[in-house]
């Protein structure tokens, strides 16, 4: 059968396909600075290199399920806000076989950002262009496979979403401080905001509104507590 | 072998797997409306109905390359601006077996957008969201499997990078007049824009400069021609 008839078969085994897998670059901001979960790889290829949790997707569920499923299993983050980002599918972005992958980015505020066993916290340094370097105990480690590119476009994405979309709010929990509010701003896109002007341009975006609360805790002019209004 | 063993393992013979397709919208402005290729299916599934060109990707080539072989083919428009918009990975999306598929718009201008023999150029209405209709000669198309959510994330992403990304200019001839810009804006947004405006805001971009051409064929004051710089 030639390559045309392949490509126009529905019979599964009439062809050799490529395997359907998802990656996720699970996200947060944890003490100032975007973290990602990355487990180190203990076999070839790649070997000692940090990788992106995955798996193959099953032929009974969806690619969001797929998803889903990975982050119950790997990351423990119920609830995560979850994107799908971009689709991988160069030839030899896997030397053991042909895999297409489906990257997703989850987000969730630090205070649930609990990583399962086997997979490590990195921060996330990215220049003024979005290029992400992953850093574990102070050293830049090097991602295994196309997981590099993937980080650069998740944050990118993240960069490119804040300011019309839920993003930043989904890394903060449900009542939060204009402080932290703009930590997280400042940490996605790597630079220092103008207070006054950031809390105003929130402010007058109708985004957030204020509780009528207080943070507790804090011993000395407790700040005001916001929430997202769910708006744009 | 359980579901977890199936989708650890690296064998390609040892579970099930979903196909990976990629479908293509392909889409111009002609006559002041969005415009896209469909091909009305001769068989069940959704026999009658009007589907997306696509095609399955083969072992050997990467998905970019597997939506400009179904481009090459199906469309005949060579150096399209090609963009992956999104994949549906939905279990029940295709009734005849489990297949992924990763959706591809493609933007030409009305002048190189001649449709292979099978393909049939449909004008499209979207509303105030985004939600697109595919119109046949007059008269309003169902699309078959999720074709028509297709169809509308095209549409509302190239609504969204209208003003930030080049896919206005992908629209047009390399050299335009401004009326012929603002059509462009106009048809994929779908109302009317200020002209005054429009013009002062297109130039004070950078986006586009000065031919110092005219353009020819214009019996009464040709237009000037502007050319994309490239800019964002």
């Amino acid at each position: 059968m030639d390559e045309a008839a392949f490509l126009d078969s529905y019979d599964p085994t009439a062809f050799e396909r490529p395997s359907v897998a998802v990656d996720l670059i699970l996200t947060s901001v944890v003490d100032g600075a975007p973290a990602v979960l990355l487990h180190r790889r203990d076999a070839p290829p790649y070997r000692d290199s940090w990788a992106l949790p995955g798996g193959f997707v099953g032929i009974g569920e969806s690619i969001d399920d797929a998803a889903r499923r990975v982050l119950a299993a790997k990351a423990r983050m119920d609830g995560a806000y979850l994107e799908q980002l971009y689709t991988f599918g160069a030839v030899e972005r896997d030397p053991r076989m042909r895999i297409v992958s489906v990257a997703y980015f989850a987000l969730l505020p630090a205070e649930r950002f609990a990583a399962a066993p086997g997979l490590t916290l990195a921060r996330v340094a990215a220049d003024g262009d979005g290029v992400a370097t992953a850093w574990v105990d102070g050293a830049a480690v090097p991602l295994a496979f196309d997981h590099g590119a993937m980080l650069d476009l998740a944050i990118r994405r993240l960069r490119g979403k804040l300011d019309w979309s839920p993003v930043a709010f989904a890394l903060l929990p449900e009542r939060f401080t204009l402080r932290a509010l703009q930590d997280v701003h400042e940490a996605i896109l790597g630079r220092a905001l103008n207070k006054p002007a950031f809390r105003r341009r929130l402010i007058e975006s109708g985004r957030i509104a204020a509780t009528g609360e207080r943070e507790t805790g804090a011993s000395f002019r407790p700040a005001e507590l916001y929430r997202y209004t769910g708006g744009r």
